[in-house]
């Protein structure tokens, strides 16, 4: 990887580095990037469509400065896309073509398959794409929500676009400079997991967070008690909703399946229930050994 | 409450406590206890089927001494009963007479009605009754789990067995000198509610943890794609099957009411993430406006 043949295969610089989309997950990368000062980051340019959000993303410290246009932004030798997956098949559709050969282009979406593809498709064969995805986050969308440190060891996912060693290289060296843990992964496999593992979580939250807000509007509820567990069960629901939106329908034919599991695994336990404390522990107790595999 | 009229009418002391149960809940209510130290505390006694759970407890602070018998345990001024329902209404129905008259008897269960109908049939008028569920708590079973710090602020719900105001001050003092904040309810409402708040989640969490568990072991899966998402929403998988199923079954029949109203919501998310990602972020906006109500 690091050898000093032809350009294409030694690891691109850093370099200037554009980072298009300034919401929570765009400023936890960029301020990371800047805190650890790798020694081939030269600057951290900022864009967002709303220019509110740039400036409150350079108040946090993620960027050096600001580009006044995505033009601009995607001339860079490294290009974060930290957008909504539909917006960056969008961007890769609308911009692809204004990448400068030899540019690493890397993106932040939930999902991979969609965005690979889009890769495929919009980018020139000199430039290095890999498909990027940094497992950490926070509920509060914006600038505001970002927390770099939330990005320390957590997994970053990095699907391959084409036989490009290159791009998977320029890949770790981005996520090892941000904190995280570099995780290779076909897209196809990536969305599969991650449908179980992330999406349909959030579905789920969203879903709870619906009946116990409805619960709520009745008057056989006490709104008093609810606590810790029934906080960390709706999280999730805390999301930008545009934001899982765009992940869940890119990821639609996976996540569908993991909720067609979970109503089965529901059922079970439901069933398992009606038949008394000593059955359902003993299907609770199947479950948690199961579940074991996750190591 | 605090009227200086015959020894019903006056707000009970804590006196000499018993703890019935040192696994978490039991342990975290005597350490809480101990370390506030009320002016009308006594003892704590501990009592444990298992004496090396007892003796577990203990080392944490949670107690004063041990309790060599369930009988000798329900000779005291303050009983709390901190077991799995099934086993509350065990022990009331098998040792409920050996309450001396005066005595508080309370529970720290987390399903109402069965409790607060075995107070009913089991303990004599002149004792006096509480349900009790205290909504904090770690997914560790055990002493080792316990946290007391836990408690401070959390709901404490308080529901009443008898016409016996007494009773609920009584409950109220306890729930206070642990640092919760009581909420006095019917027990049937405590239950409908508690259905959604936490039953549900409960259930949901072991339901992923075992399809998450189940694909963990097949070849389309990579593990190192769990992150902070995951963890959060399986945490309550964590905690005692046999504690969980107690309280599920105990609460049956709210339990899959609560289940069928996820299912038609996530069936509703589903059909919506069919329609692409504007559709569904308006459903999920949507469940973000309903979860308000929840404040």
């Amino acid at each position: 990887m690091n050898a000093s043949g032809p350009q294409d295969n030694s690891t691109p610089r850093l370099g200037r580095v554009s980072i298009i989309g300034a919401g929570q997950v765009g400023t936890a990368l960029g301020m990371a990037l800047r805190t650890t000062g790798p020694a081939d980051l030269e600057t951290v340019t900022l864009f967002d469509r709303d220019p509110d959000v740039a400036e409150a993303s350079r108040g946090r410290g993620a960027g050096d400065e600001l580009a006044s246009s995505l033009e601009q932004a995607v001339h860079a030798d490294t290009i974060v896309l930290a957008l909504p997956v539909p917006e960056i098949v969008k961007v890769l559709d609308g911009f692809g073509t204004m990448v400068p050969p030899g540019a690493v282009v890397i993106d932040t979406g939930s999902a991979k398959v969609a965005v690979v593809e889009a890769m495929r498709r919009a980018l020139a064969g000199g430039v290095h794409a890999i498909g990027g995805h940094p497992m950490a986050g926070t509920e509060r969308p914006g600038p505001d929500g970002a927390d770099a440190g939330l990005l320390r060891d957590a997994p970053f996912a990095l699907t391959p676009v084409r036989d490009d060693p290159v791009a998977v290289e320029a890949g770790r060296a981005l996520a090892v400079a941000v904190g995280a843990r570099p995780v290779v992964v076909e897209a196809e496999l990536h969305d599969r997991t991650v449908a179980i593992t992330s999406h349909l979580p959030h579905l789920l939250a969203f879903a709870l967070a619906s009946v116990a807000g409805r619960a709520a509007g009745s008057s056989s509820f006490e709104p008093g008690l609810a606590s810790t567990g029934y906080r960390g069960a709706t999280r999730l629901a805390g999301s930008d909703p545009g934001m899982v939106a765009g992940f869940l329908a890119a990821n639609a034919t996976s996540v569908a399946g993991a909720a067609a599991s979970l109503r089965d695994e529901l059922d079970r336990l439901l069933a398992a229930m009606e038949d008394g404390p000593g059955p359902l522990s003993a299907a609770l107790a199947g479950a948690r050994v199961l579940a074991g595999a996750m190591g």
